[in-house]
């Protein structure tokens, strides 16, 4: 029997509602492949943030560092600035576990329609590798003059040739990996003057070191547009912090997978865990209803899965995903025309593995 | 009979082709609306950066001051850096002229078919609002170390209240002269520390001046993916430098118009000249077929009338572009589907005026 040692952080809002999903499907797939999960709870969030004045305790990220992934549901909530909760919670544990790659799927799923015309399930399917640690969210700069006039904030934007040659790298050897044959280069060369150019250089000097792929690079804003007018031609798109994290949303909302995507926040060289979280907020306006879609964490939960070497697992849980939304009879929760609960489709979900 | 002096810069590429298909159509409604405008022809591209190895002369702005506005066709060329043509032509003539709206449709048009279903004529009818000074697009930053392992670049965004305020104005004012009542802010504030929560501020400042107008505002990620997911929903949408960018490609790829979407660089104090041009770049690929869209160039030209004060005029070319559009047997271009070249399709909209 394998063992894994998951810190689970539930977090704020439909965190705490679709988290247990996500443990109920641990469990089941746990039986079937004779994997034991040891979990720990925390209950970091914007209640403890109102509570402590921190979103978590101060040796917060030593007590999360002895586990072998962390498993996250979502922060935020009304009332606390984003840029305390995010940069109280998620930011640090990104960086301090020096988890470099936020890696998020863009896929059709049965029984989901997409906002396109004329796609069907298989036509899109790639992946957005975004760099996570460095770039435009960084903590450099200021204001001055405040409340006068001559008001000004700067914000700098850092970019260190290894964490940019980390990330294309990643990329690179993750559509090896998958046997995919062509890495995208999200850039703004032409806008942006110091760190795009600078992006493009080292795209180009890694790529050369993996002559069997095929590369290309568009400039963030047509390639936005791309990912509308013909989402089928991607196989790995790699960006910036910013610029992954856009297109990484993007990317679902043109599946019709926002509500349901996953994200992994991943240290690759597993020196640290990595961290697993579904790319939907907290949704402050559904808390407390019960019929938050918990296919997000599930999916989270499979990517995190594959992380620890259970790939097999993890492809069942997908089976299971797909095989329940394919179903025809499914009980959805109402983001999906449904009229099920958060329990019902986690049960659904765990039955099918 | 009313006089306007405009300074014509067809640039690289097929910024050649299109915009006499432009001035044709000027001449047309020139005719009918008793209006005539003086010509005056700039060669400045990457032709003359390769010849001079500048984009345009030294006195380039002061050639370009007295005239009453400026029509662009594209800038860029293979060989040159984008980094290099534009900053040399496009941003220098933005910024010394102080235009700071960047102002764009996202419209559907007939006889267009949107990547997107579900939509029809008339649901997608909104604006992108677009700072064009300042913020991202910035030369403060540089390198250190290169070459090395320790290489580092910084890139540094400015954001100041006078260049904030006036586009936050100028998105409340353009709402309320379409008697539109919804403005959304382009923020993220949740992941740029100090740039994007200043924004928000005085997003809420300004909007505090204009009690009537509905307001919301959604993280660059999110509103990305809304563009695709609910594009019904917006009026006007304001961003800064970059996310308007971003914003004003998307938007007409999600309408299907990115090869004919024009856009307006405004001073709207009209202390200088504005500028107005196509979305599309120069189009190498097919750049000497003779067979590039000119709708962008020529609803470039509608703005620019409107600019001018030429209400009617500039909707009599939009009128004609439509009606061609909604024809059914216009001569289109391959772009659009058919087999027709760009004097072709020029002519009909200039014949439909
Ligand atoms: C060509 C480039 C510098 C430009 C920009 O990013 O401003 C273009 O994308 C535009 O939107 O006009
Ligand atoms: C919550 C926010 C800081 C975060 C980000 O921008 O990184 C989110 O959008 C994400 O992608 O995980």
């Amino acid at each position: 029997m394998r063992h894994h040692d998951i810190a689970v952080i539930p977090g704020d809002g439909i965190g705490t509602e679709v988290m247990p999903e996500a443990l109920r499907v641990l469990e089941a797939v746990g039986a079937r492949h004779d994997i034991r999960f040891g979990l720990r709870h925390f209950d970091w969030s914007c209640e403890t943030y109102r509570r402590t004045g921190r979103m978590m305790p101060e040796d917060g990220i030593d007590r999360l560092r002895e586990h072998d992934a962390i498993l996250l549901g979502a922060v935020g909530a009304p009332g606390v600035p984003d840029h305390v909760s995010l940069w109280g919670l998620l930011i640090p544990i990104r960086r301090e576990f020096d988890q470099y790659v936020n890696l998020r799927p863009v896929r059709l799923l049965p029984g989901i329609t997409p906002p396109l015309r004329d796609v069907g399930p298989g036509d899109i399917d790639f992946w957005v590798v975004r760099e996570n640690t460095e770039g435009e969210y960084s903590q450099l700069g200021g204001r001055q003059a405040e409340g006068t006039p001559s008001e000004m904030v700067l914000q700098v934007a850092a970019f260190t040739r290894r964490g940019t040659d980390r990330i294309l790298r990643y990329a690179f050897d993750f559509a090896r990996r998958l046997g995919r044959s062509h890495v995208t280069s999200a850039t703004k060369s032409n806008g942006i003057f110091h760190s795009m150019p600078y992006w493009d250089e080292r795209f180009h000097a890694i790529a050369a070191e993996y002559p069997g792929i095929e590369v290309d690079q568009y400039h963030i804003d047509i390639l936005a547009a791309r990912f509308v007018m013909s989402p089928q031609r991607f196989d790995v798109v790699v960006g910036s912090n910013l610029f992954g994290d856009i297109l990484s949303d993007l990317g679902p909302g043109v599946t019709g997978t926002i509500a349901v995507a996953p994200s992994g926040n991943i240290n690759p060289e597993r020196e640290h865990p990595s961290m697993f979280e579904p790319v939907h907020g907290s949704a402050p306006d559904i808390m407390g209803k019960g019929i938050a879609n918990p296919i997000g964490q599930i999916w989270s939960a499979a990517m995190m899965l594959d992380h620890l070497g259970e790939e097999q697992a993890a492809a069942d849980v997908m089976r299971a995903i797909e095989t329940v939304l394919g179903s025809g009879d499914a009980p959805l929760t109402p983001d999906l025309g449904g009229t099920a609960t958060t329990t019902d489709l986690g049960a659904a979900i765990a039955e099918a593995v």
